[in-house]
C-alpha cells in the first residue's frame, strides 16, 4: 500500500510510492561518466582565464594562488544597479531586476568534484559563501539571498568547472515565505523550533540518519520529496547561515565532504543540486527558522503531476535509502 | 536591465533574464528524432496488448475499435482501496496512500502526438477526461483530481505511446491550496475572478494571445515562469473541468490541436506536459476560481536556484514567444 507523508516543518505532502519503488542500488548509475581534464584552456574559471569574467569580488588564497574566487555573473539573471520601485499597469505587476548574481569558483582545477576535495579545501569554499553572505546581507535592497551548485547537465548546469553560485533577490518568493509562515505557526502553536525538534527526533529515532559529527546532522526527513533528498542541519539553532561560526565550517567542511562522499561513491556520482535554505537576510535572528542544507541527487524527472500538484512521488524509501548511504565506505 | 514580473493569480514572481535572453527561434530543436513504428508488439497500451494492463474503466469507440481507452494504472502511485484516516507518532505524519491513478491511452497508434492527431479524435480524448473526471468526483475521499500529459523523456515520461494520466489525491497539495487562497483573496478585494480578469486584460492587450477561438483563449502568461509557457482558458467562468460542455469540447479539441500544432512546428516537437488545473473535486460550483490547462514546453532545466527560491528564471520574453507561435503556419 503506498503511503502519503508530511513533512512537519513544511506541510508539504509527498506520495512514497511503495508498489513502484526501487532498491537503494537500483539508483546506482553505471554510465561511465567522459573523464574531464585537469585544465581547459577555453574555461571562463580556470586559471589563466580570470580576464574572461568580471574582476574578482572575494578570492581566498592557497597561500601561493587563488583557492576559491567570487565574482559577478558574467550572464547575471539580476543587476546590482537600481531601485526596488514597483510598477502596476493593469495587470501586469513588475520591478526592475535588482539583485546580486555572484559565482563562486570552488578550485582552480577543472576536473575535481566536493566529494574528492581535500576537507580544508572545503572549509575555504564554506568561508567564502560566509563572507559573501554576510557582505550582501547588508545590502538592504535584498530580501533573500540564496547560495546553491548545480552539478551535472540534469541539474541544470552549464559549466562542468566546480563551482556555486549566490543570488539576492529584492522580493520574498512566495514559495520561500510560505515556508516561514509554517515555521512561524509551528512556534506560536508549540513555543519551539520545528527544525530543532526534527533533528532531536531523528536523532532519536536513528532510522534516516546518514551522519551525525560534532556540529552537523544529515538526515533523510521521513517526508523526504525525491531518492536521496537529504537534509543537514546544524545543531546549534540559528536562523541565518550568515550566523555560521568558524568550528562550525570545520566540523561542516568534514561532514560535507562526508556526506557528498556517499552520494558519490554509493551512487556513481549522480548530478545532483544543493541549496542552503536560510532566514531571510534582513531578519538574522529568529526563534523560529533554522537554516539547513537541502541536497538533492537528480535521480528522477519531475513531471506534469508534480507540475500540477506542487507535490512529488518519492520511488524511494526514505529509510532504507538512510540506511544505505549510512554504510556507504567512502575511501580516504 | 532584467525584469522581476509577478503573475496576478498566483502572486509568484518570475525573473525575466533580458541579459541572457535567446530569441524565440533559438528555442527549436535541431535534433532529428528517430521515427517510432506505428505498432510496437511489446508496447502494453498498443492495440492487442489489452491484456497486459488492467481491465478498461472507460473506453470510447471509434465505431468499430477503441479510440481512446482508460484504465488504472498498473504501476499506481495510490491505491483506490482504503480509507483516509491520519495518522500522527511525533515528527511522523501520514496517512494511506489511497486515490485514483488512471492511465489514458489516447490512440491504438503508437507513433503519434496531439498536434498530428484528427480533431475529431481530439475531442474523444477530451470527452474521455470529462466523463472520467466527473466519475472520480463522486468519490467523496479525494480532494483533488489532476489531470495531466507528459510528452517526451525530459518530461519525465516513460512510455512513448501517447497517453495521459489522471490521479486524485486525499488531500489538498498545499501547492495547490495557496494558489486557491491567492483567488480567493484577489476575489475578495476585487468582486471578480481573477482568471477572468486576466483573459479579458490579455485579449484587449493582444500582446501575449497565441490563438483565440470561439469558447477558448491560450495565451502566453505575462509572468511565464518558462519559455513558451501557455495557460488555454475557457472563456466562460467554470471553476471546474467536470463542468465543460460538450460545444466546448467540440472548440478546444480545434484549439489544442491548433496550439500544440505551434509547439510542434515551430519548436521542433519539443518535450512538453500539460496540466489541467482545476478547482477541487469537491467545490464545483466556485466564483473564485476558473479551470485552465496549463502547457509547458520542457526547453530548459530548473537547477538549484529555483529548488532553492521557487521562483523561475525566463530567458524567453513573453511577448516575443507569443508573437512568434501566433505566426507559425500550422499544415492543415
Amino acid at each position: 500500500m503506498p503511503e502519503l507523508r508530511q513533512n512537519i516543518a513544511t506541510n508539504e505532502w509527498v506520495i512514497i510510492a511503495t508498489e513502484r519503488a526501487k532498491r537503494p542500488e537500483e539508483f546506482k548509475k553505471s554510465k561511465e561518466k567522459t573523464p574531464l581534464p585537469e585544465f581547459n584552456a577555453t574555461c571562463p574559471f580556470c586559471p589563466g582565464n580570470e580576464g574572461k569574467t568580471p574582476p574578482a569580488s572575494l578570492i581566498i588564497s592557497d597561500g601561493t594562488k587563488w583557492a576559491v574566487r567570487v565574482m559577478p555573473n558574467k550572464f547575471a539573471a539580476l543587476s546590482p544597479e537600481g531601485d526596488r520601485v514597483r510598477k502596476f499597469e493593469g495587470i501586469k505587476r513588475s520591478m526592475a531586476g535588482v539583485g546580486i548574481h555572484e559565482v563562486i569558483v570552488e578550485t582552480q582545477k577543472h576536473n575535481i568534484t566536493t566529494a574528492l576535495l581535500p576537507e580544508d579545501h572545503i572549509a575555504k569554499i564554506l568561508s567564502a559563501y560566509q563572507k559573501r553572505y554576510q557582505a550582501v546581507s547588508q545590502d538592504t535592497r535584498m530580501e533573500l539571498i540564496i547560495l546553491f551548485k548545480n552539478h551535472g547537465e540534469a541539474a541544470g548546469t552549464s559549466l562542468e568547472h566546480p563551482h556555486s553560485q549566490l543570488v539576492a533577490t529584492p522580493i520574498m518568493p512566495s514559495g520561500v515565505r510560505t515556508r516561514m509562515n509554517e515555521a512561524i505557526r509551528y512556534f506560536d502553536v508549540n513555543g519551539e523550533c520545528v527544525f530543532c525538534k526534527m533533528l532531536q527526533e531523528e536523532l532519536r529515532m536513528q532510522e534516516r540518519v546518514v551522519l551525525e559529527t560534532d556540529k552537523f546532522v544529515s538526515f533523510i526527513p521521513y517526508a523526504a520529496f525525491s531518492p536521496f533528498h537529504i537534509w543537514t542541519l546544524p545543531k546549534r539553532h540559528t536562523a541565518s547561515f550568515g550566523e555560521i561560526a568558524q568550528n562550525e565550517i570545520t566540523d561542516l567542511s568534514v561532514h560535507l565532504k562526508s556526506v557528498l562522499g556517499r552520494i558519490y561513491h554509493g551512487l556513481g556520482d549522480p548530478d545532483f543540486n544543493y541549496v542552503v535554505r536560510s532566514a531571510n537576510a534582513n531578519a538574522r535572528a529568529s526563534d523560529y527558522f533554522h537554516w539547513y542544507i537541502s541536497i538533492v541527487p537528480r535521480l528522477t524527472k519531475a513531471a506534469g503531476f508534480e507540475l500540477g500538484s506542487g507535490m512529488f512521488i518519492n520511488i524511494a524509501l526514505p529509510e532504507q535509502s538512510a540506511q544505505f548511504l549510512k554504510n556507504v565506505s567512502v575511501p580516504k
